[in-house]
């Protein structure tokens, strides 16, 4: 058996957390793994010099991850092309918005036995009104190949200081699902598999919607005990969303890292929560509040909130989801976030389930 | 039919705030429940005063919910007895430890066909080191009825503030829900029932376990996500315990108030986790802490671990909960709080179960 070569695409925060732990699960088992793992680095100029050059001489990303080494086997490439050359695994860590572009540059490129994994949270810009569109699929479709996703409540600061996290990894074949476990647990990034791809992926954007809920909810100065119901009817919405579009989600994939797990940290501690807290204490427009809070980040559940607004709309079941659709409608000023109480007392978790219940 | 009397016995924090809640009940319901309720109150003098005519005359519990209004249709009455004559339906809010007593004075009292809701959380004290037993268990065999139970992410102050707030109901009997349903069910204090009782009662006990486990990762300095996988980790203990020893459990039932959302509440705001925290930080004994933290009040997490413990060794089980097992001994100074991490990062739960999972 040859071994299969590594390529990371992408090298920000979260792209060189990762780097950490791939450089050296590859040589732990290097039976399974070529050594040498190319890092695809969209370069830029940090002190008069290439970011790729500053990689693979002090093997630290200054911009993204300072003060982090890197393993000396992760090479820094600026070139896509030359960067995923061969590549059996393709590991993409790249801001969402860049899917596409670099989708298009592969194609056509890659092996056909290749395997890419996703650790982007969001969804496809490709969503239409009826129906959301992971950014798996949207790789998986241009590529030609398996794409297996990697979630969970892992953020990249914790990882990379080798904090105790968990992660989730969903696919499709049971042999890449073990082939991705091998490159990515260590003894502090303890991974699950799973087969149910779906509900892993898009549990990692709907939960920014529930997070925007936890912010209305400590903005308006409510306790623990009403965040704590909004988060269990944002995750009871998140489920029946996705039992609804993806039929064969599998119940226990929710009590995953990439379920709960990820779910509660978002809620606690995330940047959707902050800019959303903010809202309902200033009323001040949320483009203003990211800018002001997040520095230049952006909080997805606003923009997801509108997609998924748009898909439970079009096919006429808001009635399910009055959680979404509160949230959309606060975020775009169309409800006083006063009212959002009001707006779930009469959540359909609270009807009578008797039938269903007692048997 | 006639309408029935509803007892409440307690009238501590809790029992006043659910207090509020039933004498607005019985009168909005009034074909079903009798308008008065009588509450018993553990007669003690405040200023001079009997607490039981303080609460009769200013219709405030001065000591217990000072600043409340009780309605008016809930009297206090000092005598056990009297205060449960002729009760078709018995609310036990007291501390866990006056149980006993107070079955023991009732018993051969109660109506047959009366039944019982108990608000206590905990296990009950005659648990052996072969099996828990529940304080519901208790009540139901000295009174010889049924009992059913109230648990949930509901802590007394934010009920007690008409806060947006829930509760799950669990009972044995379809008519015995509906009919508590009625008896609790208010725009802000939302009740879901299910059949699955033991899973409700027990996991209120359980979860201190798991916020004991959440304090030492925030006494550690641990950031979120580290403190999201402890939670995750101690839910799946949770539901292995519950299924080991009460086969019937139901996975939605933790889906529930009573189930993740009263977990997480207990794990980042409930004073299990504030004594732990402190714990890891300081070293001090734990009573010690409960002394100065709690004002006198105690944190069950140390006192179930020890309970559960003794049953998971007794049945050589405990290779399935490594973090109950690493709590316990970490309460009692057997193993340094610096090695919690170490006794759960190779949980059962990230063993290989592809077998299980793909398919």
């Amino acid at each position: 058996m040859t071994q299969k070569t590594v390529a990371i695409i992408g090298s920000g925060n979260w792209g060189s957390a990762i780097a950490r732990i791939i450089g050296n699960t590859v040589i732990q088992h290097s039976s399974t793994f070529q050594e040498r793992v190319p890092m695809w680095v969209f370069e830029e100029m940090v002190d008069d010099k290439k970011l790729s050059e500053i990689i693979n001489t002090e093997h630290i990303n200054v911009k993204y991850l300072p003060g982090k080494k890197i393993p000396v086997n992760v090479v820094a490439v600026p070139d896509l092309m030359e960067a995923t050359k061969n590549a059996d695994i393709l590991v993409f860590v790249v801001p969402h918005q860049f899917v596409e572009k670099i989708c298009h540059q592969l194609k056509g490129t890659v092996k056909d036995t290749a395997v890419a994994v996703s650790l982007i949270k969001g969804l496809s810009s490709k969503s239409t009104n009826t129906q959301l569109r992971l950014i798996s699929e949207d790789i998986g479709e241009m590529l030609g190949i398996d794409v297996a996703v990697l979630m969970g409540a892992n953020l990249a600061p914790e990882v990379a200081n080798d904090n105790f996290c968990e992660a989730t990894i969903g696919s499709k074949s049971l042999s890449t699902a073990m082939e991705l476990k091998k490159l990515f647990h260590t003894d502090n990034f303890r991974i699950n598999v799973v087969q149910d791809f779906q509900t892993v992926e898009i549990c990692g954007a709907l939960k920014n919607v529930v997070a925007c809920a936890a912010g209305f909810s400590d903005g308006l100065g409510y306790g623990d005990n009403t965040k704590a119901a909004i988060i269990r009817l944002g995750l009871m919405e998140m489920m029946r969303f996705i039992e609804y579009f993806y039929p064969n989600t599998r119940i226990k994939t929710f009590f995953e890292s990439c379920g709960i797990a990820d779910l509660v940290t978002t809620c606690y501690g995330g940047r959707n929560r902050k800019v959303c807290e903010a809202f309902a204490k200033t009323k001040r427009p949320i483009h203003e509040l990211e800018i002001e809070l997040l520095k230049g980040q952006s909080a997805q559940g606003p923009l997801t909130a509108a997609e998924l607004y748009e898909v439970i709309k079009t096919r006429d079941l808001l009635k399910m989801f009055p959680l979404f659709e509160a949230v959309h409608n606060i975020c775009i000023g169309q409800v006083p976030v006063e009212d959002f109480i009001g707006k779930i007392r009469n959540h359909p978790e609270y009807e009578d389930r008797s039938n269903d219940e007692f048997h």
